[in-house]
């Protein structure tokens, strides 16, 4: 589908927010709906709607509206979802632990190691997982096929770990650290600024008040 | 200034970022950057970095470049930066851990409460600030005035917590909960919502690989 190549950031950027939608819609037990009412569900437009889904093919029919499983099911295969991730976290500090406790299992994403340097993490557990010592680090990505790499270290060691999981052979980066990485061409990063969103937060609180 | 009220939500999302850079150029002692090596540092072009600088105000000078701690200054003016805010965090599990652990303290930005609902958490202290019984926080936003409060919750409670911090006059809402918040037109919900940017990344992930 050559369609596929030109989809903008944007248009990507939605596509998780229908998945969430479109689950709850099932587990509602909705079989169908209007590109009108989906849009008043989410907060967009029905012709953003039935523009965005446009942009990955045929979906719904007119005036019959979207079958809401069949939709799910194929922004689920867009998306990636009908595959199997295998990802480590480094850094089993707060932010680390957060997301080894966040359910992404549903997702397809499995966390199969987690490291620190802190000896007073290592040999702990989360959530089943063993918190290993950050130097085993480069022999794990060895011995095990790891797709992300979730950095949740302090800035001034993120761009260490992320050469490090990339010479691992790790092609997805998750990063909550506050940095902005330097990677070839072929690794995906994907940036959790918290401080930037608050930033943000704070902007557009004080426009509001003047 | 007339000007600022019609900046694009992306010109507004890159200013923490220029904040970032610029307060790392004062830090290694750079008096004055042009904005074509200011670019190449965030990885804007010129063009794009003079653009967006224009939106609000006449900064830097031909031939001459920005001067740092000026345009330091006034992003951060423009931020909103030069004022202090109040905050409480509501959920005190790890990502209210998280987010109380971070030094946001810089940005003028202080948590004064913790609530949660879990006895066993109730009492103890996070970064100097006890955690307060959740059915004490309608009182306490009584007594305290609170510009921001962090949704740090289960998604199943958001709304509700929302609403009491509304009721409480908090006009800015940090959300963690993966979910969408029906709030009114006064008030600025920022979300950091987790699962949808792994979705993102997992997207991207597969796509470079194709």
């Amino acid at each position: 589908m050559e369609k596929k190549k030109n989809i903008s950031m944007a248009v990507i950027k939605r596509l998780p927010k229908y998945h969430r939608y479109l689950k709850e819609l099932m587990n509602n037990e909705v079989d169908r709906i209007s590109s009108k009412d989906l849009g008043e569900k989410i907060g967009f437009t029905a012709s953003q709607i039935r523009q965005d889904l446009n942009c990955f093919g045929d979906f719904g029919q007119q005036g019959y509206g979207y079958n809401v499983r069949e939709l799910s099911n194929q922004i689920s295969n867009i998306l990636g979802l009908n595959k199997q991730y295998k990802a480590v976290i480094v850094g089993a500090g707060n932010i680390g632990q957060a997301i080894a406790n966040y359910k992404f299992t549903k997702l397809g994403f499995e966390y199969t190691g987690i490291f620190d340097a802190n000896p007073k993490l290592i040999g702990m557990k989360m959530q089943g997982v063993e918190i290993r010592d950050i130097d085993t680090l480069k022999e794990y990505l060895k011995d095990n096929k790891i797709d992300i790499g979730s950095i949740c270290v302090p800035r001034i060691n993120a761009q260490k770990v992320c050469d490090e999981l990339i010479d691992g052979g790790v092609r997805g980066i998750w990063n909550f650290a506050p940095v902005d990485l330097i990677v070839p061409k072929d690794v995906t990063v994907e940036n959790v600024h918290l401080s930037e969103s608050l930033l943000t937060l704070i902007y557009l609180l004080q426009k509001k008040q003047e």
